[in-house]
């Protein structure tokens, strides 16, 4: 058996280093989430996402750069191991790319997406108001960050418990892109769904999304805000499920609304359909969540005058609303809950 | 032996999570992170990494916002794990303070020091010159960044490589606010010191911190780029131990200015003395750096216009200025290295 002189100094120095700290998991979290945002920036994420193998001359068409700019920046991509090469100039995204996509959402939310916060905490210590009126936060950085946690941190739990109901037709509040909903058309090919939001631009992106998915013919995309269900039920009508997530925490403080839109949610669903809302409760404290939760519920406290409702306060106006059983079940976002109520 | 209720729900809860993932590592150093920039901004790290109990009036008054505010801020840190309460009003560290510091500073390092690189990509890689000259790095943020990582990510191996020299006189080239120095000093009680650094507030924080520690009159402070060592060789002279963290790699491209600089500190060391240079290497490829390293040596080469030599070319240059020994010794910054070369 010959040895490598070379390959045995490598091992040696990687053994030494080793000893010191076995992995560097701060400094590799930065430099992923710092690296993917680039892509992002450069456009070239949804790209790279496909899971196809991609040329630098498409990612350099796509990122309207130089093609020896793309080379580097894929060069770099792959001493960091968020891509490998499959030819010339030719690359995939390394297997665990979605998880590293869903890891660094949790970074770039915190602290850069919410970066005028995260700035001036004192002008908002001092005069929430007029500090709320003068730092606002990018909504491109806000949508970009909060689907890569969205991936794996937001829908897991409400996925299985709306599979569980072999629902007919789904309707998501607050559906943003239409993610959840593509997803859950795709695996239930009968069924037909609503995705009611606020945003324009979502609603194009939803519309766009469900059609290149092929779900486009069985989803309905509806340009409103969740309060106006209070007046108008009409696009939750005939739900066999109701999903929100992530939106009625923002109705919290409208006075009775909320209670009017979960009572239309309710009348509306048929028999034995089910509610199911995706939220968060203020300061979780198991170890796994405190720290996240602690910041989450901090930066919509203090600077998006969102205060969340405690657990026993969801399910109490689930009662409230008429509800007679309601549940709910443990999440992988930290201090995220998933509330099931069932007509 | 009786149970109370509400702790068996509260663990089997804990358990049903846990079973789903363990740690959320990425929430959890983005939501810390994310504080302690908020707490720096508010101007109370220094305050909080004394150690010693602290009272939320005081917090108050050195971030100039009403106490109410603190109060409120404080809540979030003990929800965050971040600080304990001692008593009415008053905190102090968590024991895992200094580590929660450290991995901090990769992170705000990655997404916030370097916020117009990271920003503006396509700029650069279309035109560096110019998006070089449109987007700079704020100072401040990474100063604070760079020494919230190099408390333990820089300097540990130098340390004690410093110490094992058992030096009566010691420089530090880029000595910063003289960090490392002022802990030297500290165990060196009969040695002296000289802190060299172009940065005139770098050399002001220097000289109130050696003061501060007590170590004033055995430290001097020069404010002075690296490179005049090349024709003035007076702050070097009689030194047993030269030290330069990450401030040769920044003259690399300037001519023979690095070899000159090397060959004054060579002749300027008393006899066995050693010159010490913490620095890093380009691409690190070991499972532990790659990532890291990645992004370092990207930004570097890409954004800032420094090449990062290889390990055999720092090893060279020292043979070059008549250095007959030098070796490499692993580093626990990912990509970092200690060189060390004996007179």
């Amino acid at each position: 058996m010959t040895v490598d002189p070379e390959m045995t100094v490598e091992l040696e120095w990687e053994n030494a280093m080793s000893s010191i700290s076995p992995r560097e998991t701060a400094a590799d979290l930065a430099a992923v989430a710092t690296l993917l945002e680039m892509a992002d920036r450069l456009g070239i994420v949804p790209l790279l996402e496909r899971g196809e193998p991609v040329t630098s001359a498409e990612l350099a068409v796509a990122a309207d750069v130089p093609e020896e700019g793309m080379d580097g920046f894929l060069a770099t991509l792959v001493a960091a191991a968020l891509v490998v090469p499959t030819g010339v100039k030719e690359f995939r995204v390394a297997e665990d790319f979605a998880d590293r996509i869903h890891d660094s959402g949790y970074l770039t939310w915190s602290l850069r997406a919410n970066q005028p916060y995260v700035q001036n905490p004192a002008a908002f210590l001092r005069d929430p108001a007029a500090a709320g009126a003068q730092f606002r936060r990018n909504g491109r950085e806000v949508a970009v960050s909060s689907r890569w946690i969205g991936s794996q941190g937001f829908y897991p739990a409400a996925t299985e418990a709306i599979l569980a109901a072999r629902p007919k037709h789904i309707v998501d509040l607050g559906a943003g892109a239409a993610g959840l909903l593509i997803d859950l058309l795709g695996r239930l090919p009968e069924s037909t769904g609503v995705a009611l939001d606020m945003s324009a631009g979502a609603c194009q992106e939803a519309a766009r999304a469900a059609r290149d998915a092929g779900v486009g013919e069985r989803l309905t995309v509806v340009e409103r805000p969740i309060q106006s269900i209070a007046d108008d039920p009409g696009p939750v009508a005939g739900a066999d499920v109701i999903h929100a997530g992530f939106v009625f925490h923002d109705i919290v403080l409208e006075g009775d609304v909320f209670d009017r839109v979960l009572r239309q949610c309710r009348e509306a669903l048929r028999p034995g359909g089910i509610m199911a809302i995706t939220d968060a409760v203020p300061y979780a404290s198991a170890e796994r969540e405190r720290r996240f939760s602690a910041l989450f519920t901090y930066l919509h406290a203090g600077f998006m005058n969102v205060t969340l409702p405690p657990e026993e306060d969801w399910l109490a106006r689930f009662r409230q609303a008429g509800f007679e059983q309601a549940e709910c079940v443990p999440h992988r976002f930290p201090g995220g809950r998933l509330f099931i109520a069932t007509k």
